[in-house]
């Protein structure tokens, strides 16, 4: 007798970062630099208990956060995103592509990306990533039966003329109509840590209304700004702002100065506004074990992922909502945020210190402005995947990376690179950060 | 220019809940009994408050609450579940249909409806369901494509012989291999307020064994068991348990005792533990602003569901989990439901009595042993839907009920009845249950 599993389940293959978890599991002095877990000695635990309290102490406050709310989301934690992103973007008040009235509140962005994807995406269809992209994007991709296009990357982002002969290709090749977005981890990419620039938004923005004629309907660009908030330029206001350094994949002068946190969002490039499709999250800047992401949606998608969350879950649920609202509201957010991007500034000077130490010259590596990885690359044709001499060796010796191999789409048109790291910084202790990157230094110097 | 939206965001309907709500909020001064909003009053503010001030006294218990959790669950969540079920089910400590491992915690039962019907059915797949059953499971099913088959419901439950009926028929016509499913809201049933007794689910689990041969694949029970802790019979030790009256609908004796509470779940049916999916809430017995869903699942579903659930989420928030893991294994979980179903049974006999006094003797209504629904009949040929002259009638005296028909599944081989309502006393105040009823009353006697 066959299984029962639909097409769906027969192709959702085990995510890789299970597979990590499973081998980090089995090596309990591992020093795992592969987690996307978060900061845990800033967790902001003084501040959710004062505001567990306040919402508590009356049954008018507390009520409404033990009932079920609406499928939007809560209208005041709604109104605040919309503010929260105007303001990133330095938009006037009356700005209509920051009404509320188009924020939907989800269970953490990963939740918005899965949606986005069922709204948009037939089997089959094809969507265009950064090459390389966010991992778990992938594995939503490759549930769904799609087919992906990676687009290069440069210092300041997509590479546009790749883009461009991508779309070129597909049109020659009938394939356009297939095409249906293009998602962009806009700020300090995980894996890579670059950010977009603005004017490549604007850029990428022109090149899929381009060939929107040929597709026969609107190509969006799914922004997921994931890491916008987790920032270290700003915060330092320049003065220790991290540079980049040893940046040979850069094609071109960047004018000397690096997109980062305060670069616009694609929401604020006018005339597009119901061609960008935002997602961010409250998760990372705040508490991850608070889930709470968002987005901003152009119709029909709006009303189309409204529906289908209607059908996943009918709502977030509203105690993780109010704890949100409350901490925007009373100022608690944005002070957190700000001690975060401190400590994670931090942390990330704790890990290039150690690499300039430990690594050897030959691997290449990027400083990030934000977010929570670096990026390492090693010589040519040393490999780096799971089943390299490499990742082995890391693992006898106690310490483990995301091979750069999971960040690639599956792609007919070229090979995946398979000599490079996402190391991250994010919930290491700087002890361990050191040790860390200490013995995947020794490693490296090894077969150099 | 085309839309861009997939097929299943162009299948996928407005939810009939929306559009009841947007209907209440037009109508400020109207009394819903449609909404399955839960009781407002006895939402455990006290609880949560301490829970919170427990959880956030120190880091050592604050921070894994704000951390990222695993996709499967909090470890010791999942193990209170195992038991609590265990004990539910009055099963052996070491029964390893109730082991820690086949469950998943996940963001309300909704979402592992959802993900179930990911995993199990493709587009053009037939689900069969009670007839009538919880409507936003028909949009689940609807959104992805799937064809249903009602199944007739007697005063225990499913009606076997029908149930036969159809998977003869489905055989006959070559379509049983397209059936995947039974989806059973099996306690207190909404919208019906129908149990199905324990022999019943045995009968169905043999029914759906004896065709999959023919099927060529598992045919799974799925069984919702959502309202199972909200039953009144077992908190009042059958003193005052609410008997059934009016039963026209009633094909035979039941041997003197409705089946209740107290009925084991399928789990509990010996040699079919790889056929039957289980989803429980803790939402609805203890805060749905709490919102937090569990299942027990068989492999190959199980795994399936995992991964599907890491592209949705990788995990519910552990903030959640937190909570109602230390509500559980303080007891508070098992107290705080002992009030709710004390309540209900409060609200349930003040709807009683309203209906009694206020509805003409043709309007039929079967008293529920727990739930929050009340299920009515109106003469044959008298309509109920949106469109009917006793809706609109209903709103204009400011008065809302959930419309039967919305409770069908488009079963081709069946008109939809559309003479039925389901009357909420969940969210409503005891002086609007009574009031609500009182206005229904009069407008149900103008067209009797």
């Amino acid at each position: 007798m066959k299984s029962a599993l639909s097409a769906l389940a027969r192709r959702t293959e085990e995510p890789p970062i299970s597979w990590l978890m499973h081998v980090a599991l089995a090596h309990p002095k591992l020093i795992s630099l592969a987690a996307g877990f978060t900061d845990n000695p800033s967790l902001p635990v003084r501040e959710v208990r004062e505001l567990a309290r306040e919402i508590f102490s009356s049954d008018k406050t507390g009520r409404p956060a033990l009932q079920y709310g609406t499928t939007l989301g809560d209208p005041k934690l709604r109104e605040a995103t919309a503010q929260h992103l105007r303001r990133l973007d330095g938009a006037a008040a009356g700005n209509k592509t920051y009404s509320t009235n188009r924020v939907i509140i989800t269970s953490g962005s990963q939740q918005l990306l899965y949606m986005t994807t069922e709204a948009l995406c037939d089997t089959g269809d094809i969507v265009l990533v950064e090459d390389p992209t966010y991992f778990v994007y992938l594995g939503i991709a490759q549930s769904h039966g799609l087919r992906a296009r990676g687009v290069r990357l440069e210092q300041d982002g997509l590479d546009l003329a790749h883009l461009e002969s991508i779309l070129e290709s597909l049109q020659r090749s009938g394939e356009l109509r297939r095409v249906k977005l293009l998602y962009l981890v806009s700020y300090f990419q995980n894996p890579t840590g670059i950010t977009t620039s603005f004017a490549k938004k604007i850029g990428a923005l022109k090149l899929l209304k381009k060939y929107e004629r040929a597709a026969g309907h609107p190509i969006y660009l799914v922004e997921d700004a994931a890491y916008r908030e987790l920032c270290f330029s700003t915060e330092m206001n320049g003065r220790d702002a991290l540079p980049r350094v040893q940046a040979d994949r850069q094609v071109g002068p960047t004018n000397g100065r690096m997109p980062g946190g305060d670069e616009k969002s694609a929401l604020a490039a006018r005339g597009f506004e119901d061609r960008v499709i935002y997602t961010g999250t409250y998760s990372k800047p705040f508490a991850t074990g608070v889930r709470v992401g968002f987005g901003v949606l152009p119709e029909p998608v709006f009303t189309a992922v409204e529906r289908i969350k209607g059908n996943h879950d009918f709502g977030t649920a509203n105690l993780l909502q109010q704890i949100l609202a409350r901490a925007i509201v009373s100022g608690r957010y944005d002070r957190h945020g700000a001690v975060l991007r401190k400590r994670y500034a931090h942390k990330a000077r704790a890990m290039r210190a150690a690499l300039e130490k430990h690594f050897p010259p030959e691997v290449k590596w990027d400083l990030p402005g934000g977010g929570l990885y670096f990026w390492a690359r090693l010589p040519s044709g040393m490999k780096s995947g799971v089943k390299s001499k490499v990742f082995r060796a890391a693992l006898a010796n106690d310490v483990l990376y995301v091979p750069g191999i999971l960040c690639y789409a599956d792609d007919p048109t070229r090979r995946k690179p398979d000599n490079e790291m996402r190391i991250s910084f994010g919930s290491a202790s700087e002890k361990n950060i050191r040790e860390g990157i200490k013995r995947l230094g020794k490693v490296l110097k090894r077969f150099v």
